[in-house]
């Protein structure tokens, strides 16, 4: 991605520091700011308190985070991937991330196939096994995330063609951040839309603000404006509002885990603006890594964990006062109770086409079946 | 209204000290705080910056602007008018509490149909009468909202009764604040929730933060601690989330104009509350007097203004500092273009009744045409 009018990803491997650089999201918009990943302890923080967040980063940011476990103790694989695994519990990357990561160690130091016993067995070379290995995933997730984007933009090409011709901007919707900042490169949702942008249609995106951690209007708009792309910011409530004004075109989102039956588990606030698509017929898609969708969660009849974050997420806003000095304030009051779920499941129905690296599919179990029969 | 267990209103007449009180909500729920209106100025000023909102409160505060501005100038009715209506244009109340009182403070100087010239004519007596008006719209208010609250607490009982028993709480989601803080005493869809916590029915209410001014978080929650009931905060993006989940019974919320044919305008946000409890097969009412209904608004189909209030609102987020000072930070770039529109109109296709002073009414324009034949 242009930062700045310079390419940047997400997430790199300083060689020359032999140190995890990250972008930290917590201090966009208002600093651009490098974060140093020295230890798994680091990387589980910057999981955890969202300095990354996004499905595919956080996949690849605990492949590097194996590798800084490893790196202090090669025995630590199995302990890595468990403290990995629990910093978030409903984006499917993390657990495929980790999945192939110790079938990856294991297989270094075996021949078959790994073991309970055998996973977390030392073996010299295995943390610059796991460094090859978290390097690899980060290049496979910016190519995957580019053919995304290539597809996607596909679909917003024809989409404009179609219906505004040259006489008007596509209008398109998202909701959260499924951008660059939220994969390693490109995006998701976003990689669409800059790739239909490159292809010369003109775009206007409305970006939700997306509450609690507000990513759509501190992380999409600032990408967005990096990217020269038109866009305007509304609250959640609005989604809705200016679908019926006839403003959008069509809506895009990212996803965290997508049911066999394409079933969308998303941030907050996704089914409410599927919801309205839907009302005003609307065309919504996601747009995802054929990672990210989980084959044993067979349909949203089953429920799957919905993360539940602090309540000061809500009770606390964020910003910077006056003098510039980054601050938080409380907005209610400390005895209000407050329920912070950070995702949602949009049910298949309302889903018009999944947008993968290997192509649009519809929103059910057949056609997402014959995606991994390929 | 209960405030730490003493009787308050949102507005009254000091006559001790011959001034308006309103207790200011922009201070909440940090600081309880009476604010004074001496000129027509400070009560323009409170209905613009929302320190008082709610259609009924902003009507009723409008008709005492209008005695403080002839107490200054009794021949100033004409343009106090034009002042008050210019403030928010919205709410329905605001104009319908303004005609109200040129037709009675016209017919105080002249004995038949006022015209457009004897309106602002000078007459002794006339802000005592403008006083005597607005004491009286202001009680004719609370009666009204018991009233609305004695019709929506038995649709809340039924309910109840029907599919709670005596195992559950009966679960109340609303949007924004329809409370005692939107209207003079009682409020309209909380109206229904205080009537039915009387009658003895257990409640839980979901409250929707209602971004950007955040009246769900700061007003709708204090109220219900006030009060007693019990209730949770969550974003507006959870809505259909908790819906989904089954955690919801019923949605009410208020409204700032209602068309002829029954189509809800109110605050950003309630469309999609509305699209979500249709998917989950859940009613969704709206509360409200009869002076919200605009016959002169035949239906959605026909564009009425929808606010666009300051970009701010949504840029910038208050709170109090851990010090205990109040104060702003910026959430989001100054750069970013923001589009912050207030209301939206839900259609009546999506309601399944309008709760009055005079009953509970299908949304439909044979139903409500009935109710004004009364």
């Amino acid at each position: 991605m242009l930062i700045e009018g310079r390419q940047h990803r997400s997430i790199w491997f300083d060689a020359a520091a032999d140190r995890v650089c990250i972008i930290d999201q917590t201090r966009l918009p208002h600093d651009f700011s490098i974060h140093r990943l020295r230890t798994l302890e680091d990387a589980c923080e910057a999981i955890r308190t969202m300095r990354v967040r996004g499905a595919p980063l956080i996949g690849v940011t605990a492949a590097f985070g194996v590798y800084l476990a490893l790196r202090e103790d090669p025995a630590s694989l199995e302990s890595a991937i468990r403290q990995l695994r629990a910093t978030r519990p409903t984006a499917v990357n993390l657990r495929w991330a980790l999945d192939r990561a110790t079938r990856e160690l294991s297989a270094h130091t075996s021949m078959g196939v790994p073991s309970a016993k055998q996973v977390g067995v030392p073996s010299v070379g295995v943390p610059e096994r796991a460094l090859e290995f978290a390097l690899a995933l980060a290049e496979e997730d910016a190519a995957c995330c580019e053919a995304i984007g290539k597809h996607g933009g596909e679909v917003l090409r024809r989409l404009w063609r179609e219906q505004c011709g040259q006489d008007r901007p596509l209008q398109v919707l998202t909701h959260c951040n499924a951008g660059a900042l939220a994969t390693v490169d490109w995006g998701t949702a976003l990689a669409a839309v800059y790739k239909a942008a490159d292809a010369g249609v003109p775009l206007h995106v409305w970006v939700d603000e997306t509450r609690p951690r507000n990513q759509g209007g501190a992380l999409t708009c600032w990408e967005l404006r990096q990217a020269g792309i038109d866009h305007s910011l509304i609250v959640d409530g609005a989604a809705g509002h200016v679908m019926a004004r006839g403003l959008v075109d069509i809506c895009v989102t990212g996803s965290d885990r997508v049911s066999a039956s394409g079933d969308v588990c998303n941030k907050i606030g996704t089914y409410q603006v599927a919801l309205a698509a839907q009302d005003n017929n609307l065309p919504f898609y996601a747009a995802l890594p054929v990672s990210t969708i989980d084959f044993d969660w067979p349909s949203a009849e089953e429920a799957i964990p919905i993360e539940e974050r602090r309540p000061e997420e809500i009770s606390l806003a964020s910003g910077i006062e006056t003098g510039g000095r980054e601050m938080q304030v409380r907005q209610y009051s400390g005895e209000t109770v407050v329920r912070n779920y950070a995702f949602d499941v949009t049910p298949a129905r309302l889903v018009n086409g999944i947008i993968t690296e290997h192509g649009v599919f519809k929103a059910n179990r057949n056609s997402l079946a014959a995606l991994v029969g390929n």
